[in-house]
């Protein structure tokens, strides 16, 4: 994590246009940063759905080239979307989360103002998050995808579970009878692979985590390699179906005997982060940590 | 971990005087080597275990010194122990198992012969592992430990449970309300640590693992940080007693107010691993992943 | 569990006719029988797996009416069918594994004289096992399915969570978010729940065990009520499928506001166990309770 | 649970006397029971703690015995040294916390006066909760002990680890290699053993759960037994100590060789509850159920 005192000039606003309710809240940023003396743009998508008055660059590409930072109006769904389609782009993002507070909206709506003095002012952080990538190999045939929290191979509906092959550096770990296998990042270790009972990451531990999902084998557990590692995990079940989800939105299906080499992008993504806030507060006020159950 | 062609022509042996079946073991290597061309020797408390008939050095530091690889007779405590004790030396030890494999020892007796002349013929690994130290401030009295397997905090005996708030470098992280703390590395992640909820850590994972025991808030998880963090933690709960013991050996009082901070200790330990086992076949095979129980 | 000296005089056979292997198993058991003076029957589907020279019934339904036992050939996975199958009737079932020992198949392939011998002699225990029932009511439609192990509700393959509403006799319990929700009989509780984190019930503990897969609150825990309550289960999520799946064999497609009802169901199954294995002794050895592994 | 109009005539007063901010919430409430015509009563440790104005019984017996309920004033500690105290007589008792909401304590001090007059005003259940007793059998020697919650064995000290053989109804269930046991009724379900991995256990669940701390079989998991079950542990660890607690107040120290045999008491506990708050209700709220962490 390294304090950086760019200038935020310029900013790009883009909404997730199923959230109707943002609509309100990307129109006052725009007020506010233009207060600010600040230039605001946003891609065509935003732009329909706040009407006019704000700048309209030609898409998403030339919004994320042609601004100091995209401000990103929506849940952790639409930045994991926004910073996979802007990976290994110069150009921080910071989320407004509308509802709760998320572990990649680092601002709540009610909040948006100070947030915004805070940026302007150079009061923040950028920290570099790593994405993986997934290679799918069928036969000779290659296709590649991108997660910023990860990559979940999981059974297909029809079947009760799936029978995976792992090696980490081609060496084998071991084999998985189970219902999926979560290979998470560290960004990605507060979301599907905690659900499954793998441990929270911090954001400077530079490690892949491959949490099983319900596995069959009683003394499984979650594994947590180094991050260069390249793990590669091939489908063993026959007859049956399972999929390939990057952070659970873009799904590939997969077949027996097709191979997933998973990895670090070369490409990562840049967050923005306000003064004041931090992974470990952000943990202790989602969790509710303060409490005591027992 | 690195293949490195050390030529090993002097052993040093070093047996867990408690286990008198070792023996025979030690006398067996020691032919073996001598068999194969090299200088054995060991220190006074194997001496005295094994009969006469091996030169004895003046104690365990000189034998760490004059040898070219330390061999270690007993169990994994056995192991820890001779870690802590030759921290910071360049020979590297290899431990030799009476009973069941473990993750420090990697030779079993029967297998004895075959693991020697894989290692004298230059067929090996080393691994260097890192050591923790815990550093404990009592107003000004501070007192240091190391550990190769974990720091452990925990509630005395008539404590109910204990209290403690732990920052990462200098961040707070939370307050625990539980029986303990095991603060693990790498190492460590395969022992008390995993049988408490841990993830288990690959080697080349430069992480330090934080696993609460018996947390009394439900949504607390263990937390993987980087290995170069300084993890402090201050003992809140008055009137109560709590322990820190390294690597469940060595134990030290605490009295509310104390304060203890661990991090990566400067010396390491270096791991001989004949060639053909590795992490994870040690994983399989201790854990019986082979099998399916569901 | 009650020792029954019931006289069984007439065994009907039924084996998977998937598992080919299992065709001489079945008719080693027929020569055993016969040589013990007992009368031996199977159903066509076995007939057509095992070849002539055994007599057989019109169908599983006149099997399991005209005879003492009936002797089942396959994994846990066809026990879970013929028990559903014969639900509600007086004749007990025994399974014969070819491969490992289960939870269901009390006897494998080697073992089968023995085993045999002990069941002729009258050295065996009947269990009643409770089954459970779930009726899916949509609207003013109704249907109804039966399980021996478990009821699974999860979400869809494009989904990537499910919303469900848990009430227990009319109480609210819970909103989940999660991949799915199990409920389990104690039979079922060595299956599909403990592989997502539920506890083992002990065949005489008359509870049910709603263990909820990769639920989103992490303070939310497996629950044990009573084996007479009524667990009414509401589908929230819109615009989601979900399946709800009995023994993970039969699949019914569920959408947003079907409510399913499960509860113990009026009829229940009766396994056989030769003397000399129980549920304990079944424990230890599936689950390797033997070892240390830490 | 069962809703019984039993007319709540004399109400007896009990408090922790180490909370001293009590004793104006006891004040209170002999106001409010006055108020609506009621007698109150407080033994003489209470006496001492709020000073003169409220008559005093000779100690806690009789004030157990002349009495138709007993209003406990603390939180959860307290609860269940009053109820070990007063096993086995009629009347019932209804806990009072002057912070948390409690599992036994129902009412929180803001809420006095609307549940008191729940309470005279006969809208209550009345809850017979189960009661464990312990046998500790030394050689000839035998004590017993009972707990509400649970009872524990677990390691001395100095100890590591301790080892234990556990039979269920005079059949072997396993040994165990852990930091200890937790032996707990369903009232117990929701303190020390869930924050160890054990199922939350509805009131109306006749069951034992034995639970392991951070046991070294990774394969291990909680077992539920029938609550009529004798579950027998024997403390195998040669040279260690290690004690038995009740619930978490009452220690014994324990020897190799030494015998516990747990099981259900034939005393039971009686839980007053104004009506509106349930077991569920209670969950949702101290859990935090309501929210999503991921």
């Amino acid at each position: 994590m390294k304090k950086i005192a760019d200038s935020i000039r310029r900013v790009g606003l883009v909404a997730n246009p199923e959230k109707h309710r943002v609509a309100a809240v990307v129109r006052r940023a725009a007020r506010i940063l233009r207060g600010l003396g600040r230039r605001v743009e946003c891609d065509p998508t935003t732009a329909e759905l706040v009407g006019p008055g704000i700048a309209v660059a030609t898409g998403l590409d030339s919004l994320a080239n042609s601004n100091d930072l995209l401000l990103v109006f929506g849940g952790d769904g639409t930045m994991l979307r926004i910073a996979r389609e802007t990976a290994g782009r110069r150009v921080p993002i910071l989320g407004v989360n509308a509802g709760n507070l998320g572990f990649l909206t680092a601002v709540k709506a009610p909040d948006l103002g100070t947030a915004l003095r805070k940026v302007v002012g150079g009061r923040f952080t950028i920290e570099d998050r790593a994405l993986l990538e997934a290679v799918i190999q069928r036969g000779a045939e290659k296709t590649t995808q991108t997660a910023l929290n990860d990559f979940v191979l999981s059974r297909g509906l029809a079947s009760r579970l799936i029978e995976l092959e792992v090696a980490v550096n081609g060496e084998l770990l071991t084999r998985y009878r189970c219902d999926g296998l979560i290979a998470s990042s560290p960004t990605g270790s507060t979301a599907y692979s905690l659900a499954a009972g793998g441990a929270i990451v911090s954001p400077d531990a530079d490690v892949l985590t491959l949490t099983p999902i319900c596995p069959h084998t009683l003394s499984i557990r979650p594994v947590v390699v180094n991050l260069n590692s390249e793990v590669t995990v091939k489908l063993l079940s026959r007859r049956l179906v399972a999929t390939l989800a990057a952070d659970g939105q873009q799904q590939t299906e997969l077949s027996a005997g097709d191979t997933v080499v998973i990895r670090k992008s070369p490409s990562s993504v840049r967050l923005l982060r306000p003064e004041g806030t931090t992974f470990f507060s952000t943990l202790r006020e989602k969790f509710a940590w303060n409490g005591s159950n027992i």
